[in-house]
C-alpha cells in the first residue's frame, strides 16, 4: 500500500474522492476478463483531466511505481492484471468526445470514452466508426487502441488501429508526445500512433486519441445460413472469400455455442444445425443485393440446408445481439472460461476446424468455437475448472495443441486478443529471437525503470 | 573508399559484379530526386540474395560503416542521400515477386520489386494492388514501405503503409527479425511492421515484405472538371467531401501546372481553365452513376464551366499518364525544381490554396500547385535555381512559410514524400520535444552505431 507523503501527493493530484486504497478496492482491481492469478495493487488513483495524468505518471516514475491504465478491464490475455505495489490509473474520469469535425472526417477523444457511446455519438452525426469489439458496450477507445481490438466488421473495415489518425500519450516520465495527424496522410516523424496501437499499456500512456471516421454505407443485408456438417460452413467461408466477396461480418458459431447461445437469448437459432454463418453485406443498395445473391448460391453449393434473411431491423439487431452474447453465455456453463483467439489464413479455416475438433476429442474436452471466419480468426472456447488440476493439465495441453496448429497452418498467437501475460512465452516461437530482442531494445530504451504496465507483450 | 581486406569480404559476399567503389559509380548514388547536396559513399553493393543482404549488413555494422539502401532513387527528401564513406545498397537484385496468393488476398515480395510490374502481376490474377505513387514505374516497394509512399488512390485505398500485413528485415547487426503474419487480424507483439513503415531505412533492412492484395473494383469512371477561379475548385474539393462521396482519386491542378503539362503531354487539357479537378470514381457501377451524377452537380455548383467524362479507357488512361507527368514537366523549365508537401484538414484546402498564392506573390517566386486535394495533400512546386543565391534565400523562405501555413491550418509537414535530411529540423516544430527525444530514444536503442541511414527523419 501506499502511504504517507506519497499518498498525500496522489491525493493532490487527483482529489482525495479519486483515490482508493482500501482492500476492497484493490481487490477489484486485481484481475480482468483473463484466465490468470489475480495481482493486488498498492493503489488505485482515477485522475479527472489530463494535466492529472501526466503528473501521475511523472510521480510513480520518480518513486518506481509499476503502473498499469485500465478502461473496462475486459482484457482477456491479462493486461489490465496490475503488478504487486503498483498502481491502477482508471480511465473513466477522462472520458470526453473533444471534437467530432464532420467536414474532415475525424474525431478527438479522451481515453476513457466508451466505445458504443462513441460509435453511436458518430452515428447521430451522419458518420460510421466500424470497429466493434464484442466488449464494446462497455469497453473504452483507450483500451482497444491499447489491444488493437478487433471486432465482428474486421473483414470488411479493419481493426482498431485502422483508425487511428494520431495519438497524444505520456512518456514514461509523464512527458507528452503528439504523433499523427489531423491529415488523412501523414508522414511526419515515425509512425509512434502505430507502434502504441497494440501495445498494451507498455510504452505509454494516452491522452488523447484522432479517430478517422467515414461514411455509413447506404444498405445492410444480414443472412443466415445452416449448416449439416462444420466442414461444410468453412468451406463455404473460404469459397466466399476466394469469390471476391467481402461482407461487412462473416462470422461462425458451431453447434454447441449456438445451442448455448439461444438457450441464453431465445432469439429463435436454429439449434440443430452442426454450424451456422451469420453474414451481414453493407454498401451501395445495388452491390448488397447482388452480393447476397452470391452469399446466397456460394451457401447453397457448399450445402447449406436453410437460409434466412433478416426481414428488418429489429430481426437483424437481434440475432447480432445474441451473436454478441456468445462469450457470456459460454461462461455461465463451467466455472472457468478459456477464450481462444487463433488466427490463420482464410483459406485454412476448414483445417483449423478439423484441427479444433481433433484437439477437443485428444483432451477430453469441450470446446466451443464461434467467431470472425471471415478473419480467419476463431474463438475455439475451453469450457473448464481451473480448481481441477487434472483437467486443467489437458487445457494447458489444448492451448498449446491449439497455438501449435495455428502456427503449422502460417496463423497467428492472436488475433485480437492480445499477447498480455498469457501468451508472452509463445512470443519467440511464432517469430525469432531476434524479434523478442528487438522489441525489449525499444522497450528498455523509452521505460529504462520499466513502470509502464511490466511484464506484458514481452515477458519480462 | 573501402579497399583490402574489408573490399575481399564484401567481393566474397555478394560478387565481384556486385561492387562498384569507382569515382563514376559512387557519384551516380550520391544524390536522389531531392534538391540537397550530394554526398559520395565509399562503395556500392548489390546483394542478389536474402543471406547476403543480411551478411552485408551484420559486416558494415561490425565495420561502423554507415548504410544507406536504395531502391529507384526516387526519393524527394533527401532519404537517399548515403554518409560519406558509407555503403549504398542497391535492392534491384532482390527482385521476386515470392507470392501472389489468390485464396487468401495477399503477396510475398522482395524490397527491389518494382510497383507498377507487381501492380500488373496482381491485376493479371484478378485482384488489386492500390498504392500508386507518382513514381510507380521506377519505384520500388521496399522503397515505398520505407518511405510510407502515397499516390493518386490515397483518398479511398489509403497508402502503402495501410497493405503491409508483415516484414521480415535485418536489424542493425544483421539478425532476422519477423513481425506481422500471412493473417488479416495479428497482435502478436509489437507492431513493428508499422514502426519500419515509414521509418526510412533508419530502423532495419526489409528482406521480405507481406502486402495486403484486395478485390478489384467492378467499375470506374474518370471526369474532368474545369474552373475559372483555383478557390471555386478547392471549395467543390471540400464539398465532395462533406457530402461523403469518397473518390478513389481526386486531383487538383492549377492554370501554371496544366499549361506545362499539356505542352510536354499534349492530350487536350483545357489549357485557359484557372484550375482543374481530375475525379475517378470506382466500385460497384450503380454506385459509381450515383456518384458520378452527385460529383458533377457539386461541380457545377461551385461554378465549374466545364465537366468532362473520358469515355473510354484510353482516354481515361492518357489523362491520367498526362497527370502523373506534372513533376517531370514542371522540372524541365528551370534548372531546380523544389516540389513540397504540405498536407491539411480537406476543408483547409481553400485556405491553403490562398496561402500559396500569397507566399508566391509575397517572395516573388513562380510557384505551381498541383496535388492530391482529396486527401489535403498538395504539391506546390516552386521553380528556381539553386545556383542563384539571391533566389535562392526566397525559395527558403517560401518553403518556411509553406510549412508554416500548414501548421497553423491544423496540417502537417508531410503527407507522404517524408521528413528525410530536408526536413528533419522541422520535426520538433510540428510535435514536441518530447517527441523527438521518444524517437531517438528508439532510434539509439536499435541502432546503437548509428550505421542505418543516420541522420534521416530525427535529425543527428
Amino acid at each position: 500500500m501506499v502511504t504517507g507523503a506519497l499518498l498525500k501527493e496522489f491525493t493532490r493530484l487527483v482529489g482525495a474522492n479519486n483515490v482508493f486504497t482500501h482492500e476492497a478496492d484493490r481487490l477489484t482491481y486485481s484481475y480482468d476478463a483473463a484466465v490468470l492469478t489475480p495481482v493486488m495493487p498498492a493503489i488505485i488513483l482515477r485522475p479527472t483531466h489530463s494535466e492529472a495524468l501526466g503528473e501521475v505518471v511523472r510521480l510513480c516514475h520518480e518513486n518506481s511505481i509499476p503502473v498499469t491504465v485500465r478502461g473496462a478491464g475486459t482484457n482477456l490475455s491479462g493486461g489490465t492484471i496490475p503488478s504487486e505495489g503498483g498502481a491502477v490509473i482508471l480511465t473513466h474520469a477522462l472520458s470526453r468526445i473533444l471534437e467530432i469535425n464532420e467536414e474532415d472526417l475525424y474525431a478527438v477523444v479522451e481515453p476513457g470514452v466508451i466505445t458504443a457511446r462513441f460509435a453511436a455519438a458518430v452515428e447521430s452525426k451522419g458518420l460510421f466508426y466500424p470497429p466493434d469489439p464484442g466488449s464494446q458496450a462497455v469497453s473504452t477507445l483507450g483500451g482497444n487502441v491499447a489491444e488493437n481490438a478487433g471486432g465482428l466488421r474486421g473483414l470488411k473495415y479493419g481493426v482498431t488501429g485502422d483508425y487511428v489518425m494520431g495519438l497524444e500519450f505520456f512518456d514514461s516520465q509523464g512527458n507528452l508526445v503528439k504523433t499523427g495527424s489531423r491529415t488523412v496522410k501523414c508522414v511526419t516523424g515515425y509512425n509512434l500512433g502505430a507502434l502504441l496501437v497494440g501495445s498494451e499499456g507498455t510504452l505509454g500512456v494516452f491522452d488523447k486519441i484522432i479517430l478517422k471516421l467515414i461514411p455509413p454505407p447506404a444498405a445492410r443485408k444480414s443472412m443466415m445460413a445452416t449448416f449439416s456438417q462444420v466442414q461444410k460452413a468453412s468451406e463455404a467461408v473460404a469459397a466466399i472469400i476466394a469469390q471476391r466477396i467481402v461482407p461487412a461480418t462473416l462470422e461462425f458459431m458451431d453447434n454447441f455455442t449456438l445451442r448455448t447461445v439461444e438457450d441464453y437469448s431465445k432469439v429463435g437459432l436454429p439449434i440443430e444445425a452442426a454450424a451456422l454463418l451469420l453474414v451481414e453485406l453493407d454498401g451501395h443498395r445495388a452491390q448488397v443485393e447482388d452480393d447476397a445473391q452470391k452469399v446466397e448460391s456460394i451457401c447453397r453449393s457448399s450445402g447449406a440446408t436453410n437460409l434466412r434473411v433478416a426481414q428488418d431491423d429489429s430481426e437483424r439487431d437481434k440475432v447480432w445481439e445474441a451473436r454478441r452474447t456468445a462469450l457470456s453465455a459460454l461462461a455461465k456453463l463451467r466455472p472457468t472460461v478459456v477464450l481462444e483467439d487463433a488466427t490463420v489464413p482464410r483459406s485454412k479455416i476448414p483445417a483449423m476446424m478439423q484441427a479444433l475438433e481433433e484437439i477437443s476429442r485428444k483432451h477430453a474436452l469441450t470446446i466451443g468455437t464461434f467467431g470472425h471466419a471471415g478473419d480467419g480468426n476463431l474463438h475455439p472456447t475451453i469450457l473448464t475448472d481451473r480448481r481441477d488440476k487434472e483437467e486443467w493439465q489437458r487445457v494447458e495441453a489444448a492451448i498449446h495443441d491449439i497455438f501449435d496448429h495455428a502456427l503449422t497452418l502460417g496463423g497467428t498467437l492472436s488475433g485480437e486478443h492480445g499477447i498480455g501475460l498469457a501468451k508472452s512465452h509463445y512470443l519467440e516461437k511464432e517469430t525469432t529471437r531476434a524479434t523478442l530482442l528487438y522489441s525489449r531494445r525499444i522497450k528498455n530504451a523509452l521505460d529504462p525503470k520499466n513502470i509502464l504496465n511490466p511484464g506484458k507483450i514481452i515477458g519480462e
